[in-house]
């Protein structure tokens, strides 16, 4: 049975890799697509590498009838989101891409976006969409809240760890390194190729990074006390993956074990033999997570480093993962693309 | 119904291409790979990003039991490819990723690659692997030849013109410029990353590279007399990807035309509207061809530029291409991946 | 003894180079810096690279005295350039880096750039600033008028041969592949990292770039007839640099043979041993131009190929070398920088 | 006056790098190059970029006439630069770019790099490189020790804190991003172009890095005891460059005031504003080096971010500076180019 999706905010890179996944996934048929500015367009005017499918012109949103959608993904900017969602029929399931319904605390979302949430009520039904660990929820839930890509990275190396009481969790250090893609088609001057080539960057010292609230929030919610992480983001000239190299008060065998364990029937997460090193590139396109643990010459430290590809399994894959659920499909269905190497 | 295949010469590029498409083909499984150094390992040693699959061990080529094999993948070096599959038995069916059956006539062969082919007779079997252009002929081979990556690129944008006597043949001039895979994973000083980065270089100047052979024995046919075409390969600073600009002498509305015509019912090969530009990323990672033609302020001149992955479309998605084919399968099975962007 | 410069759109690529230049040469002095939307801010602050230098801090033009400069560097967008010129004092020498004087005829700007020229009085003064060919008349200009970077590499590799009648000059095709810091420091779309990455895609096709204006003008003088050559850039990821490659119909001996004899006393311009290809990065950074020459399997063929770098030899550099010569210093002063490789 | 130089070992980066600064150095000047493998070759063959200086071939260093010779700097492999400087005679000076002198303690060498030194007499007479730190012993010195360009970087960030008692120097993490020109023109797979594009991966996990051996030895001198830090490099896609982020326990405006106080004279070190994060390329081609220092939500953590050139400041920069010291010219000559951006 085939279900019917509308993608709005179609014009961006995790719209465009919805319709990526989407083309070989054999129960899920692009209905509708909107973007605002880019209405009237087709989507191969916009992204011409999609040009051989066959999709459904780009249009607003109050032109698409939603009467004949089952699921929306909603890959709007952040407090768009929101008052877009509010207005959508009941009986569509929507996963939401941007940041809007992550934080569950309405104080939390205003300290770190700004601004009053203008539909808490919809917050409290949202789900946090990090499959692997709320997936029975998520299975039944109407709004599903994709994760932050960087915040995604983080948690899979950590949350188990903080579950399982092997480290020590006020000092955990989480430095960062992300593509270009992360940041979208938006134009900015750090994000031109003649200012991001042959440069790395810091951005967001000092703990100011909005992700810090998921990770405040997922890591105090399992510790059972308040968890605040040290946290890094550097920008690097690549497009796709983030990979995350953390600093662990921990014993490096019992942090790989604990992680071994915690993934050993997870099919999209691989641990990685205790000692060796993940690579950003070896999951590119896919939305699989590679994890790394070792240990080091000072006793009593353990490093964690794991890699995602921010637009498949940060957002875009994670988004389908759920949506999978969401409809009573398999998991993994239309997901198990091999990542594109070299 | 599954059909067995082994890949021999399972640790380069090309193999490992072979391994990510087949990974999500519903009708191939594999049941074995060779890599001679580097037998003995697992897959998931010399290639990480393939680790999530259930793959064989590498062996020897001559550890493989070739009675359960119905479907050879032979991407070994050339030269070897010609020993190694003249004593494979005859059950099994052969697509070739080597240059060793691509030139019809042993004096070519010999002139281009510098030593004589060891294998004349089966020469005589092989079919030239551009499948839009063989398609009958791939049907009911044993043994196919896939194309040189770069050739390929060449004859989409060119056979049609030449066959529809459009352009002036004797004045076919291509500008081509690849990404590094192309020259596989081989230790070479011009290929480190040090080297590339940032850099652009003309290559095989004056005529010298070998693909060559190709592009003549091929439109020489089309044309029924000699055509020698003027070619510069340039080594640019990304890894997939080949996009050739072809000047030709010829009008531009008929040669967009018969373009259009050629290919309008071709699944992989998307000709732009007349004017367009096609990037090379918008095929990365597939098996699409995009080609567009443009006129100039000088009338009677054309050009066409295409575009291709060199290890999709060009060698291992062309591989599998002409595979379903030979074992009767649909031919785009397993091969409809969209591009990966950005 | 010191002169002092005035550099005008300074916070552009072109600006930047401009003072990365004069950072080293014996003979400069930076007494302003003007930058319209970022007027107030220290150079540091738009381009850290240039922390090291006490310079001043940005201005708005209106603020600057000149009456202590000697020389203008113009580096502004085209057309503004004329409207700032016409107002500078009589006594200042003036470098444009624009587009805004280099086609004598205002016929033909008007063509090439849409608007009528405001200030044909001035155009009548400005020499083209190619230093190799104009030497003595830069000399004693008051206004030069800086080359298009792609014109320049263009003409670099052809004007010899135009010249010496060595070529057919009626089938002249040039294949450019430039880097992204020609198209400046602006915010569009197809400038980003995350777009131009693993990408490569031809522009202005069809004999539309203006940069085929300074061709046609200059290469007609030359031939005492109209000379139209055919033209086709395309935008690699690479940052710097500028690799062009003409097909020609010439003798490959005698092409060589006469750009190794125009070159021979040209500090700046290196003619490769026939057969050799130039690589785009062996001139990165520096005002070196390399030019190689190919024969072909084809008789009566000729292929050459040249690379520079566009913001110093293809701009600022070579907007340097013309101060150099109008100043009375030595040409070469300032511009000896090796480069940077790898 | 002029003072001649030999560079052995001047077929790689370090040496070309050399080369390149030395071009425009006023008083030094090339009079011998070695290049054992390489023997007989112009440099202009290995290195095109240089080709347009008057240099002597390349020799084996027994071909040397080393009386003519003032200073020597020796580029060649680990282990091979002890051998061949045991032998030099005793009037020239010698800069050591490898990794034989770093060490002082020969029991430290041996553990690092895993054979015992063979010129333990010469070690003691060694002046560990760091110009900044060690400039009155350079001045005396006969053989100077290069540092490691890792080592380097995180020194530049670390050494004044030690000194100071700012941070807990228990609880050191470096994380460092290096681009590939680090390991040499070396072939080696994961140098390759294919693999490193795209690509982040962390290397030498768990403390056996081996300027681990450096930081060792200089902390703990500073310190007056044992300081072992914890350290992980990551190769990145880029060809020049370093950044260390420095996670540490102090108070940020205390770090921040001890490093703008202690580099405050320095001509090749620029501390940024509290709270500003430095770029990679914002010293890329350049001697200098730029600390950026960031507090943290968390109170008592300080973030320290460094980056410098590897090949300039971080070997043949920072050897031309100690050979200025140790011939008595002014230490900045010769090294004031301005970064190259973008």
């Amino acid at each position: 049975m085939t279900h019917t999706v509308a993608i709005l905010g179609a014009s961006g890179y995790t719209g465009a890799e919805l319709v990526r996944l989407i083309a070989t996934h054999p129960s899920l048929s692009i209905a509708a697509l909107s973007a605002d500015r880019k209405a009237g367009m087709e989507m191969a005017e916009v992204f011409p590498h999609l040009r051989h499918l066959d999709l459904p012109k780009l249009v607003k949103i109050e032109e698409i009838d939603f009467a004949g959608i089952d699921m929306v993904f909603c890959a709007l900017p952040h407090a768009t989101s929101q008052a877009v969602i509010k207005e959508l029929p009941d009986h569509v399931k929507i996963v939401d891409l941007s940041a809007d319904f992550r934080l569950r605390d309405p104080a939390e979302y205003e300290k770190w976006y700004g601004k009053p949430h203008s539909a808490p009520e919809l917050q409290k039904q949202a789900v946090y969409g990090l499959t692997e660990f709320y997936r029975d929820d998520i299975r039944n839930a109407r709004l599903v809240a994709g994760t932050g890509c960087n915040a995604a990275t983080g948690q899979f190396a950590l949350r188990p760890l903080i579950g399982a009481g092997v480290i020590d969790i006020d000092d955990i250090i989480v430095d960062l390194k992300a593509g270009a893609s992360g940041a979208g088609r938006s134009l900015k001057e750090h994000l031109l190729f003649s200012e991001m080539f042959e440069n790395v960057k810091g951005y967001s010292l000092g703990g100011t990074h909005r992700h810090l609230g998921e990770f405040d929030q997922e890591f105090s919610v399992i510790a059972g006390r308040p968890v605040n992480i040290q946290f890094t983001p550097h920008l690097i000239p690549a497009t796709r993956g983030i990979l995350v190299t953390c600093y662990l008060k921990g014993d490096p065998e019992a942090v790989h074990q604990t992680l071994a364990s915690a993934y050993e029937e997870e099919v999209f997460v691989e641990v990685l033999p205790l000692g060796q090193a993940p690579a950003m590139k070896d999951i590119r396109g896919s939305n699989f997570v590679h994890i790394g643990v070792a240990g080091d010459r000072l006793s009593g430290r353990a490093t964690v480093i794991a890699v995602l590809d921010n637009l498949t399994k940060g957002s875009s894959g994670q988004a389908i993962q759920n949506a999978n659920l969401m409809l009573g499909l398999p998991e993994t269905e239309g997901l198990m693309l091999a990542p594109l190497y070299p």
